[in-house]
């Protein structure tokens, strides 16, 4: 398969589209970031990287954070974590209070904010320096120094994280939250504010299409079994309210970011990640969405 | 009508049922108020005191100076305030979430504890010291000095406060809270922690039996309008989701707290107030409740 | 007071104001009516009428009608009738299924659409010929026998009335109906088409304002108690989700009915209905609820 | 890999544990079969059966007859299905009206009743006898005369099928059903009463297997594309509000049904099928769930 071809037509196909869609302005800092960047990158089992436009440039990954924090949160605690965070898809908009609040604070899956929230709290409960440790954790899995928090980002959204302190809040009252409230949203900030490029992005999520061992220097990070759930969460609840179109259209687990990024990965064969800053109804990203659509049917690798 | 009579007769039968209920426990301060307290009070706009029980001791207010604080919102920026909370029932237990998110962060009523955050915040930016001032208006509505903030129970519910903080940020992120957090929460905490006996309840209430006007000044406080809108607010909203039983049974304006008060006035009459600590499953005195129903049913002065 | 010219002044100015608002669309029959009809009347206690403009044609009454309902139900059965329906407002919608589902099909209140199908559930189980003991009992109310049952506004409702279908069905499945449920809907259809004048509303309340006694002949159809009752109900939930302004600008009990008439009584003194038929957003008559505002305001006779 | 080895293994180990769990007892005539029936069949696409147990005895099948209605109707009509039913994941019990009321009677995907009963309606009105046909297309692609509608089952479901009429009503308002609701409910109720073994399951599904090619002619069912997308909507919606649990345990698309049956496939290799009628407080099979999450992680071929 002549993956660089493909991935440099469906580049050139959607370069102009990169107009469709949103940009998050919910985080004043992310709406500095010009709309028309646009990367692909696709990095297999055997080492080897393909890439087109922006794939080499920085981008805020956000949300997609969220997938290392559950890994090295299951690293420290096993099983016993789906005992605060359940695995089930939201059926809600990433926000909702509702069901925080039905569910007696035990948020749906570890990919809704609550859900990180709690990931952050079991985080700050088990390393001795939470932030210098996640993130030697994602250099680790990276094999880069060059990965690190904006602080800019950071102090972006707390400004304006009133939702995200309601619901830590909510869940503090339900019991679910151990540590300081504060405590625990610095984390979160901090973990959702990493840069990193888009091959970068494959290059750390090959652990999951590897069964959990890191490809680079075979070192076993999480058991098979471990990296198979962390799979399926992804598949079930990656996308937000959009995770049965991507499974239906794209048919790959992957995790999407609000800075625009989108992760994919082939359990066996490769990672795959997008950017494009402009964004759907459903907080994803536009462009990224289709070309990932396109790349897993001419390929014909949807897992279903 | 001989009251004192009807008073100490409802004393008497009530007094062996004071067990029934249970004491609100999320204020850990509250709970160590005997169970067995137990106060009536009736004040007519003749300026007739009628009490039994302990009447005279002081109790922790808690949600029933919400409506001193709706009063002195309302003194301040006139009916401006409705844009920011609603006027409805609101239909559901007193701390939920979900219609405050469903309804973009414009609490129902002001009553609920949303409601009351944001009454909070439009005294913040009315008044230049806030909580000095608002002692002062419920002082000159009593005619007494004798009354304080308990920053013991202030401490209390702000060690255990979740849930409001959950509220107050999620109408943050709405836009419907203009002040820091903190502040808001520091004064909705200290209007709630102020203690006053029954008898000075029912005597500062008077003003909604007498169209708006300080019965002992002549002060008219509010205008007639404004003091008969209170009172429908009271009569639909005052009791959590209990107003309609409340409505039905009792048939006056009334407003409760979890500290076991309730106050009740009859438009032209009276104005009456029970204290027993133990709480029904709605939130509500459960002796209190008892005491209104059967006051009403006695003296034939429901409104309906 | 001269009530005449309260009304007539009140007609005047309001007369050109009926094209505000919107035809109720759902029930096809009731587009028919046109839309600038309008009528006020006032029936005092002391057996006077005051009218202005179509007050003596007949309109579709609708959910007025459920209190007619309500009232020969707990004639029937009494005091039971509670455990089957509660006196909370809704806080919803009036056509809501979430509460329902929520509180396992025991509808909030008598005036919502489910509360209704409740009550002719157990008009079903307690009448012999449910519908013709209905109609003379209003028949009664009214003293006269020139009321009937539309059957083209039943066969309307009927055929679009899936929402209705679908309510009952749910508390079916909850076994809060007893009856078939074609039956039940059958009797609900037909009260809802049931026609009367405004002057004919307004003496037909008139034992709320009378504690239970039919004026005319002195006869007492329900006790006291329930006569306040009702109208507590009425105060907390008679307007849908406009209960609350309604409490609040009129300070009234009433009802209204998406026909565009409203009846709102004052214990003691009198029944006032008007009639206009085009709708505010929450469902209620614009221009009625405007005039009953102005009415209480210059007779100065809200209960509050 | 001794399939019929493994098979019997977890037959003997699990077959004592039959009685966990609870029988659906909505369905009265459902509660007749013996709690004790427990069969296992594997078909692989190399036509091999592998089996246990109860799996060549009938069993009710319930909601998995969904998956075949759903193929029919994208069969007929394609794509534009899909603008009528979602494809994200319900987040709420199966039975729930709260989310379709919000959704304005668009079902959130084929599986949940509201969805299926939309494939009804479509079915409805896209062949000439929906009932025979729909029969006949299900023998086609388990190639077997032997299959039937059990009409006892269709009039105990139609006895007590109260939430299915209030969705099916709900969903009639919002203009989402097109056809008469009895005629709706009729071929609904009969997709779900039909019985097969659970070799035959295997069997039929194999086409989910096989990227939409019956195995045993080679005739060409759906598209590739259909036939992944089936899948993708199955791991992501098949076991109700347990989906995620599904996946994460098991890794395989599947569909359950109350009457104890599970069918779960495997891209490109095989089709297993487990019966037994007790139920976990999902409303899925107890010990069906089990086998199935041993199944894959004995023979490691979860799809992710």
């Amino acid at each position: 398969m002549d993956y660089q071809k493909i991935i440099d037509d469906l580049h050139l196909k959607y370069k102009n589209a990169v107009n469709k869609g949103k940009i998050a302005t919910y985080i004043p800092e992310l709406k500095k970031v010009p709309a028309d960047k646009f990367g692909i990158n696709l990095f297999t089992l055997q080492n080897q990287s393909f890439g087109a436009g922006d794939y080499q440039e920085k981008l805020s990954i956000q949300s997609i954070s969220k997938v290392y924090a559950l890994t090295l949160a299951l690293k420290e605690i096993g099983e016993k974590l789906w005992k605060r965070v359940g695995v089930e898809p939201s059926g809600d908009p990433f926000n909702s209070l509702v069901q925080l609040e039905f569910e007696k604070g035990i948020p749906r899956n570890p990919f809704i904010n609550a859900g990180a929230l709690v990931v952050c709290d079991i985080l700050i409960s088990n390393l001795k320096s939470p932030k210098v440790e996640f993130l030697n954790f994602v250099r680790k899995l990276t094999n880069s120094k060059d990965i690190y928090f904006n602080e800019k980002v950071v102090a972006s959204e707390k400004k304006y994280g009133f939702v995200n302190a309601a619901h830590v809040n909510l869940m503090k009252a339900f019991k679910n939250i151990k540590n300081d409230i504060d405590v625990v949203l610095d984390l979160y900030y901090h973990i959702c504010s990493i840069e990193m490029t888009c091959e970068e992005l494959s290059r750390s999520f090959l652990i999951f299409t590897n069964d959990g061992i890191l490809p680079y220097n075979k070192e076993r990070i999480i058991s098979l079994s471990v990296s198979k759930r962390i799979n399926a969460s992804m598949q079930l609840c990656g996308l937000y309210d959009e995770a049965g179109q991507f499974a239906f259209k794209v048919g790959l687990p992957g995790k999407s970011g609000v800075g625009g990024g989108i992760v994919a990965i082939h359990p066996d064969l490769y990672c795959i990640t997008t950017w494009s800053p402009k964004l759907n109804k459903k907080g994803n990203s536009y462009i990224g969405f289709k070309v990932l659509e396109e790349f897993t049917t001419i390929t014909q690798s949807s897992i279903f």
